[in-house]
């Protein structure tokens, strides 16, 4: 098929390489030229703005956004729609809220365009080994673009799927990343506790390793972390600061409204948090307050 | 090599047929006469009681134990000993705790009785796919029974290793399963607020089958998500009653002695108990305080 292709950062020039692999035809955009000159070395046709893309696609188009969300995914949106036509579809593969593309899907049905959210895993190892896509739209547009879905995921009969309306996709993928945030906070505790356990002397790298066959705990994350130990056992060339992307805090949210109990969720995206504080108030506060009520012994900060 | 096993339950039945396809001679027993009788339909020598084994093994004998931890296996070992003799190994396959382990080694030492706790991994699925084993003991002992090991772990090369001194095999194992209650509590918290998603009505089997490809959630446990949602969607035919088997409770209590955080293995602990619940005290207190301080609605129980 044919597809146009806007943010070419290592999401979005990776499926770019990836389409092209399977044979799609790619007009590609990025902000950067040096971006767009990449893609053109793999076999896109690149395009130096928004209305040059338009103009390269045959209609019915498909634009494939793969931007950061927020306000650089809302803008591209509104600048493309006058240079869209009726029948045409935008596709956002990035982490936007699902609200927002709800809103979007409406605004942009309103003019006669059809919009699709895909939330996409795989990182940038979804280059080699495909990507999981949690599509939301109509089923009709779907099947329309399946031949796509279909390249990008890691076969052509698994990893992606029409999971609902649009919204949905986006949905899906929130929850995926907030189950992933957990995931990893579970690893990173149980070999925080193996490092404290001195006694033992526990050789992580190696153990992580054992773990990745045939183990109950086995899976994509352990074979990271494998790696990870295995450059790095001691990761000492890290420091203990985590940052979050919004999807773990909107998981949180909506559970709130649901009223959902999710607590290991929640808590891990606190771990987060925790990290990134130095001398945090609340510690200061509990030693204070221990030394109020207790005399206990206290540090004072120099 | 030759093996004697004890304990033909479904983790030990398993072993010894996987160990018998390996071309091991495998000495069997089990209370049940009738464990022993399938057990020799694949291959092995059935002994009917642990003197029999004892006799129909060569030193130095071999010996894997295969049974619930705590006093079955703690009165195996006791009723083994006198039929044992110096050079012998006894292994622990079993969920034992990692500090009744490293007391048995010491206590079997003073014999010339050896020891390696196992931490075995894979559950129902380990004789086909094979067993992750976190092996603790002297690492001569370990090197002469590699070969049992390389036929249970899935490859020779892999999923098997002699983690450090008697002991740390069981604590290894019990920080997996530790870190296994938290994975599970992601995964089934993930679900629960896509369940309660109402307006995009998910068809959760789909999502966890696109999961399980290129996404970066996808693990073993992931599987066997997909599996249970897709033999019945609402999972209505299970109470939402969830037990613990030990380790998890250990590995808690092991982090309070080192003081390291575990909140999310903790909580995933924690949410297995407040399962078990029905009515709980606690959330009846929170009514009674809502009512007492603001006339807040309550429901009465009848």
């Amino acid at each position: 098929m044919e597809l146009g292709m806007i943010g070419l950062g290592r999401m979005g020039g990776n499926m770019a390489q990836r389409l092209l692999g399977g044979g799609h035809r790619i007009v590609a955009y990025d902000a950067s030229s040096a971006a767009v000159a990449a893609s053109q070395g793999q076999g896109a046709q690149g395009a130096a703005s928004l209305e040059e893309l338009a103009g390269l696609l045959a209609p019915p188009r498909a634009v494939w956004l793969m931007l950061p969300q927020g306000q650089p995914t809302e803008d591209t949106i509104d600048r493309l729609l006058p240079l869209l036509a009726q029948g045409d579809v935008i596709l956002d593969g990035g982490n936007a809220n699902y609200r927002d593309s709800m809103r979007r899907a409406e605004k942009l049905a309103a003019q006669g365009i059809d919009f699709m959210d895909v939330g996409t895993s795989g990182g940038i190892w979804g280059l080699t080994e495909g990507y999981s896509l949690m599509i939301g739209g109509q089923a009709e547009t779907f099947r329309r673009l399946e031949p796509i879905f279909q390249t990008l995921a890691p076969a052509p009969d698994r990893g992606y799927s029409h999971v609902g309306p649009a919204g949905a996709g986006h949905f899906v993928k929130m929850v995926h990343n907030g189950v992933e945030y957990a995931l990893m906070q579970a690893y990173a505790e149980g070999f925080e506790l193996m490092a404290a356990k001195e006694e033992f002397d526990l050789d992580l790298p190696r153990i992580a390793d054992t773990w990745r066959y045939g183990s109950v705990v086995r899976s994509w994350l352990l074979d990271l972390v494998a790696s990870a130990l295995e450059e790095d056992p001691g990761l000492a060339h890290l420091e203990a600061y985590v940052e979050d992307s919004g999807e773990g805090r909107w998981t949180v949210q909506e559970a709130v409204d649901l009223a959902v109990p999710v607590p290991v969720i929640t808590l891990s995206l606190q771990e987060r948090f925790r990290s990134r504080q130095v001398q945090p108030f609340g510690a200061r506060l509990l030693a204070a307050l221990r030394n109020q009520f207790g005399g206990h012994a206290v540090r004072r900060s120099e």
